[in-house]
């Protein structure tokens, strides 16, 4: 990282944002920092991995090298109208939201296209917040890359540098696509667990009860209210569709049930040992 | 243990009955034991865990102090009978199945009452098989033990004892108790993990491409088909109400999202969430 990015500024200090700040000043980046919760924000400056605090207009990122949105997905399009203001020098403007789709399309419509690559890491669990960041926390974690139409290839090799240079795994994927999987393979779960919590709250049941199979389902029924409604709202279409498949297993499971066929629920769960197997 | 219980037979040498025949032996009780898989019988031997290898009329177990089955739970009332005939010192015969209902139904049929408490500890894990047991798999663990209508109290002290013995946390519970709060807070998380795998599945979703919250939530997927059958079979009824109320959630939160209702969605993360943390 610290060969060819001197400074960065981050947008929201929660656990992915300020996990980012601290593996950066770590490797001697410059890191400047907002987070609307002044708290946090004094916090990343006191724990020296924010040397200079930003106001709302972001006015001292003028010259940095990268700047990274750190917020939920549904406060990103705004965020990166009023960064793309500020700054006109940043040889990338990233981010690190979990649906990809709308914040390439914006900054395509705002003229970003060129200096703008989008970024997930498949990094975090159910906490948030400045407190539960920490260093090191995209060592070997996939990192979904998603260019603009307008990214030049260049900037794209200089994303996958800039996150490899903090432990990640890069990997480009068209936005579109990475919705429609992540739909699947991460928002999918984060739904079955809040859904499995909420019949167990609604049965009185509480967590305490459960074994360790239990307390790793229900685990990420744990993560932020904010952040995932707006995931839910931002991929709709590609979420209910996995969350249908997941319903119709269920009833049909309910159904091997009812009519007591040893054949038909050994199969269901034979086909999930099978899958984990695999 | 070792002061009261100087010889024990396992009947079962999986991941349960494995792991606490290894833990009785590091104990000094002498263990016999059967597998119907001779090639795992003879690894227990070879491995000096077991001391006695049994033939399948369990002749060898008249004089034993406690007997084990640790077989799946469909497999279980019959075992019964035929152990039921084969001792008659023993002070105590139990088992580790997932269910009480049935068992603890046969004790007492077979006129075994006296001797027979029910026990379920909340151990192990996905794996199966003795080459997944381990010692120390008990420490820390709820046991639920439960007695039938004729077992004497210092027989369940008795049983209370033998399972501390082995790391594990007795709580004694009425069987159908027993199987009504299973239902919600081992069986539900196990069918719900096996059809969120099959619904992946279906999607020709790999495991490989979960991030470590979809792993969490796809790991009992991994369990033995076999022994879940069996259980889903044995404790249908309950289970199918925690089903449905899972059902009725995803159902909920599916409508929410076709809604785009922002404040419906964010309050069924929200119960979620306040789940979790109390």
């Amino acid at each position: 990282v610290t060969s060819e990015v001197r400074s960065a500024a981050v947008i929201g200090l929660g656990l992915i944002g300020g996990s980012l700040a601290r593996d950066l000043a770590a490797r001697g980046v410059e890191v400047c920092g907002y987070d609307r919760n002044p708290d946090d924000l004094r916090a990343a400056v006191d724990a020296g991995i924010v040397s200079q605090p930003l106001d709302p207009t972001f006015s001292g990122i003028g010259d940095v090298d990268v700047v990274v949105l750190a917020v939920p997905v549904d406060g990103a399009p705004d965020l990166l109208a009023r960064v793309g203001a500020a700054t006109s020098d940043a040889t990338l403007i990233t981010d690190v939201g979990s649906t990809k789709g709308r914040i390439v399309a914006q900054a395509t419509a705002l003229g970003l296209g060129e200096r703008f690559v989008g970024a997930h890491p498949l990094a975090g669990d159910h906490r948030s917040g400045w407190g539960a960041s920490r260093c090191g926390l995209f060592t070997d974690a996939r990192v979904y890359l998603c260019p603009t139409d307008a990214t030049r290839a260049d900037l794209v090799r200089f994303a996958d540098r800039f996150w490899q240079g903090v432990g990640g795994r890069p990997c480009v994927l068209r936005a579109e696509d990475h919705d429609r999987k992540l739909a699947w393979t991460s928002h999918l779960p984060h739904v079955v667990a809040a859904t499995l919590a909420a019949a167990l709250a609604g049965a009185g049941v509480s967590r305490e009860e459960l074994g360790p199979g239990g307390r790793d389902m229900t685990r990420l029924a744990g993560s932020s209210p904010e952040m995932w409604t707006a995931i839910a709202q931002d991929n709709a279409v590609a979420i209910d569709a996995a969350l249908a498949a997941a319903e119709g297993e269920l009833s049909r499971f309910r159904a091997a049930l009812a009519a007591d066929d040893r054949n038909a629920l050994s199969a269901r769960f034979a086909t999930a040992r099978t899958w984990f197997d695999r």
